[in-house]
């Protein structure tokens, strides 16, 4: 995303909500190799702040930050943060973004994925009580499960199974909102907490099975178009620019409230699918696989919470973001091939 | 509860039914000072079993399990779970039964009973990896939250609110079943879940708050009977032998699943009150304080899979159950002034 979107300083707007001073501060952003993450480290250097990446690259990219390296206002620690965090100095905030996010790969590790997400946070609030610094945690809009109600507001309690192959990042998610909880209502930390629902743009892992970077990347390569079950559920797509304008929104308002970020807008997978073939010119077949165990049928976020206290709504449009999206993993593939060739 | 009503060995029931087996083992019992857990010591130990029992003695009672201290085959660690245990040689058996469960208690510490929860589990998961020991956890109807439905079956994903004042608890217990399917699913530990609705029964700590010993203690003393909210919202009571056999049961059956252990009779709050007004002959007056955040209305298990797979069934009545109780607790008042009279 381009830094330079993001003005040194912002004040409450003419609506009198929230959005995000850029005041230069230090903040920590965990998980900040990774697809959102290293979105949010360019936004935050971009609005003049110092940022601490740490990411134990399981799941991010090096190649994600590698851009960064040579800013003076950038540094990186490969860490884990299911051990307590080595960090000197004085931080300001600290984003919470860690954690395998996508079935694949969160089902991997999944005992590791779980203790990401609790023992993780458990760890980030308390180097937040000390630090006295603000916090956010990246939750999930899976923290709705498979839900019976359309769209999910904040007040919805979700329908998760706690026993089956998603619980380990649903219910780490679920359980990391109760310690953001904790830790606010009393041990005294400025928690806020994101409801992220589906985010696609530059930077996915192409590896770890989202619809959007699947779909992508099975159209330029000519691959068969992977649909699961009958293509109809449903997901609603932010572009990650929107986002992380949400997350920095979020993290400067005095919102202690779960508020949902996601977009509105709702597509079935079948036609996510077409718009990709449109937009690509690719001739993939669709393919249809049986739907995985507790696949939620559709996923559609209430976001009135975030435009009332927020002033935030999305602006980029699916057709938009997708071109985006597609030019990236274009440059990425042609990448790729020029040093085969080259090899 | 009385050691002997247990036979030494149990085979299937005439009904093909998963009964206890009792041959001598060496048993791990996490929280077996509190009220549960020193009834199944007792129990385990009736069996001919040996037994560790393990407590840290924040809301269990050395006095529970004291009557076992010169039993051979009976030992105690004053340890919390939240750290790693240090047992040495084999095990066959483990209960966690560790959690402060009232919501005046869970709620003094809530992050340590959060963490009693989660990493108390992980630790006593780990520790049955090593020992190669068969775990059962204690869940409670408390990860249904408020529940929508009445009966409650396993199948209901429930109605919790993950940022709450009971949160600490109810995700705490959600997401240790996560781990149990977890350590069952991908780490080859035999793990059995019980979902424990309201119990009561000698022993309750009349500290904690719960309805039963509230009640009953308050119509012994002819002190006013608190009732919250207008007392219309409705529990299920298992006396606690009842639900010692079911924990039994499901430690000796082959259920991997969640199975709900409760005794689906539905009472208000009121008329529990006018039974324990009826059987003490008490003139405690009634009087009402307002709901606790995030109370549940309604609480009662649909206990099919318990009946059929366990062969299981609650035996005690209420009223048959109330008048044991009433006994245990009108002793102990007896005990504690006649020590007073002494002094």
């Amino acid at each position: 995303m381009d830094g330079n979107k993001f003005p040194a300083e912002i004040g409450p707007d003419d609506h009198g909500a929230a959005t995000y001073s850029a005041r230069q501060k230090t903040i920590l952003v965990a998980g900040g190799a990774g697809f959102v993450g290293s979105h949010l480290c360019d936004a935050l250097i971009g609005a003049g702040n110092h940022v601490i990446c740490v990411d134990n690259l399981e799941t991010g990219r090096e190649s994600n930050v590698a851009h960064l390296f040579a800013n003076p206002r950038f540094s990186f620690i490969r860490w884990d943060i299911i051990d307590p965090l080595p960090i000197d100095g004085p931080l300001d905030q600290i984003y919470n973004m860690a954690c395998a996010a996508s079935p694949p790969l969160y089902q991997k590790l999944p005992i590791h994925t779980f203790r990401t997400c609790i023992e993780g946070s458990y760890n980030l609030l308390e180097l937040a009580r000390q630090k006295r610094a603000r916090i956010l945690q990246s939750s999930t809009s899976e923290v709705y499960g498979d839900p019976e109600v359309s769209p999910q507001s904040e007040k919805y309690r979700g329908a998760v199974n706690t026993m089956g192959p998603r619980a380990c990042y649903d219910e780490g998610k679920r359980a990391a909102e109760t310690l953001f909880w904790e830790y606010g209502a009393h041990q005294g930390v400025e928690t806020r907490v994101a409801r992220i629902f589906n985010t696609y743009g530059p930077r996915m892992n192409p590896q770890d099975g989202r619809v959007v970077s699947n779909f992508v990347v099975q159209a330029l390569t000519g691959d068969d178009i992977t649909i699961y079950g009958d293509g109809l559920q449903t997901r609603s797509f932010a572009y990650v620019d929107d986002l992380v304008d949400g997350l920095m929104r979020l993290m400067a308002s005095d919102c202690t409230q779960a508020v949902n970020l996601g977009n509105p807008g709702e597509f079935t997978m079948r036609e996510l699918a077409d718009m990709v073939l449109a937009q690509t010119g690719s001739k993939s077949r669709l393919v249809t696989r049986p739907l995985p165990v507790d696949d939620p049928r559709q996923r559609k976020p209430d976001i009135r919470l975030a435009q009332t206290l927020l002033g935030w709504s999305p602006t980029v449009p699916l057709e938009e973001g997708l071109t985006r999206t597609i030019a990236h993993f274009a440059a990425e593939l042609a990448q790729k091939r020029s040093r085969k060739e080259l090899v």
